[in-house]
């Protein structure tokens, strides 16, 4: 369930209630793709990185162990050890951007795996089974990510589609959880806004998901292509058909800057790679802007990554010391850079939060929107 | 400092008092090659593992970052944010077995670098000199480590050879100890026994070597081509030539059984890649024996690495979880098992001192001694 506590201009500052724990939005989702975040780091250590929910990827957990097992192990929560909500996606947009010789039909997707080629059937209902097996808070529905820029036709017909298979997941879903032996009865569903970068298509399919009343809405297929300008154009085109009483996840997305222009714009959740899969190349997200931990320039350099960071990293170690792990291959390069980043990024959003409860955000915007992603 | 606080047989209830803190021994040093332990742990990790001393390589420290660097750091404590003991090896075993076109002089030894081929010229003082600049709590001697099986002659000249080296370390480390410049003015000297398999140039050199009323001895050049049978003979023949009132290091060993055997013989200090190098490829010590955690049977399995563990992996995190991460190829599954490996070690060593104290060492070797090494 969604609060809206405060708004500021159209950006929002709310609380959502799970099962697993109340979330305080704006929000980000710390990516654990195979139920593990990249770069070393436990489920433990989320706790203090403030981290808020975690999401797992279903394409992923479904090749490798299999959802069966997670199920057989207690659902994603006893598997990984993570207590907090849990937001799985539909495996659409993996099998769209990582599986081959995909063939998609009304009924849903043929795909070979990229692990071993085993051709594999994905549709709404497989989705729904899936992520009702591995019983996490939230399960995405299932929805063809089109990579922009895409035909008009194309994106209009995906579209439609993908409204269809919206209503066969709300029907699977209702039956699964209403299934003695599933985990998590309380599974809710959120459908996921497509259009490509198409304004009234955009439109038309907001009005027509939000029909369906579903706990929360994403919106999809940004950030596949198009440039930053068309995205928060698009977000602003959907945004006031989006329910107000109802959570906006801007799927996949983004820089600091992406993620205070999303906020700006109604957005409520996130979820990005980035502040891992940059930290294990060494390259560090601060208040004054990026680092690159390789940089020569570190060698001697005593400071914290950033000087006026308080996590687990930056309370101990140096620039140079991470500076020469990076330089010898060291793992705890990677698990002390990507530490900072996740911690880095859940910061962002507490501030961008408490900016919202003071009624500051567009000060807070102003300080920091040209800074966050200069390299410095 | 190291006093003798109990004996049962020739085995060794010890103390050894250093300025960076006192470690009971027989101890289990945990190596962190280049001033971090592979698999991602950080040296505030080693004291929630029961970790009493640090090992780095000089070799390795002196490639990258450079000692001059680690020294304009304020040495190997401040920059890796380890504060108890360190020892550093002399490089010379790295030396005689990583660096190429190697080159054996009086003098000392020039080599090409492992990483970038560039010619460097290493003897006694420049080892000394190397690790006072990376201010280690104790520096080894610069030996020749000969590899086993080696011809009888070649191996008496190397080992007179390397007692010249030892006058010549023991002259610089006086004269480096007495610099205002020098951070750790209080390092200690530890002198190294070799003589290969040959009982007659084991004991020649051992009488030799504690003329110079060193800090500490080691046994070098085993476990390095020999039998396991043959190590331990070399122990018992030079062990009665040992001082008692001093320290005895065996370098580079081993499995939880020949550190048993050894403990038995009189060893107090060990220092081995195993636990954290056998971890990152899935094998993990238990008090039951060694388990693969690539093993498929573990894909259901929900009980910890080992059940009579109390580490933070077992407390935590499941094999069955454990197994998936590494066919997942996430690096946490090796941060979780050389957590665990490095608690298990330092536990076998606390149990072996407990037995110690105690007075029922050879019953904790009896229940042991076939177990540790079995494979389950
Ligand atoms: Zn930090
Ligand atoms: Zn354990």
């Amino acid at each position: 369930m969604y609060k809206l506590i405060r708004n500021e201009g159209t950006a929002r500052r709310g609380e959502l209630v799970t099962p697993h724990g109340t979330v305080q939005t704006p929000a980000f989702m710390n990516v654990a793709t195979c139920g593990a975040i990249k770069g070393g780091l436990s489920a433990l250590d989320l706790k203090e990185l403030k981290c808020q929910v975690q999401l797992c990827n279903t394409y992923h957990l479904h090749l490798r162990p299999g959802d069966e097992t997670v199920k057989k192990l207690g659902g994603l929560h006893r598997f990984t050890r993570w207590d907090g909500p849990i937001l799985t996606d539909s495996g659409g947009f993996q099998v769209f951007s990582l599986a081959k010789l995909r063939n998609i039909q009304e009924e849903g997707v043929t795909f070979a795996s990229h692990i071993d080629g085993h051709r594999i059937f994905m549709g709404p209902e497989e989705s729904m089974r899936i992520q009702s097996n591995l019983a996490s808070t939230i399960a995405m529905a299932f929805d063809e990510c089109v990579e922009n820029p895409a035909e008009y036709d194309y994106a209009r017909k995906s579209c439609q589609r993908t409204v269809r298979w919206l209503y066969r997941c709300k029907a699977e879903m209702d039956r699964l959880n209403s299934l003695p032996d599933t985990i998590n009865r309380k599974q809710m569903l959120w459908g996921i806004n497509q259009g490509s970068t198409y304004e009234d298509l955009r439109i038309e399919n907001m009005r027509q998901i939000r029909e369906l009343d579903l706990d929360g809405y994403a919106i999809g297929g940004l950030a596949v292509g198009e440039s930053t300008e068309e995205m928060y154009c698009i977000i602003e085109a959907v945004e006031p058909e989006m329910p107000k009483d109802k959570p906006r996840y801007l799927m996949g997305v983004g820089t600091p800057e992406n993620i205070l222009e999303a906020v700006k714009r109604g957005v409520d959740i996130f979820d990005c790679v980035m502040p891992s899969r940059n930290a294990r190349h060494g390259h560090v997200f601060t208040w004054e802007g990026c680092r690159n931990l390789f940089n020569a320039k570190y060698t001697l350099d005593e400071a914290p990554l950033d000087e006026s960071c308080d996590c687990p990293t930056c309370r101990d170690f140096s620039r140079a010391y991470i500076h020469h792990l990076f330089k010898s291959g060291e793992m705890l390069a990677m698990r002390l850079c990507v530490t900072h980043n996740i911690y880095f990024y859940n910061t962002l959003l507490e501030r961008i939060r408490k900016s919202l409860d003071e009624g500051n955000f567009q000060e807070f915007y102003n300080n920091n929107i040209r800074k966050l992603d200069t390299r410095i």
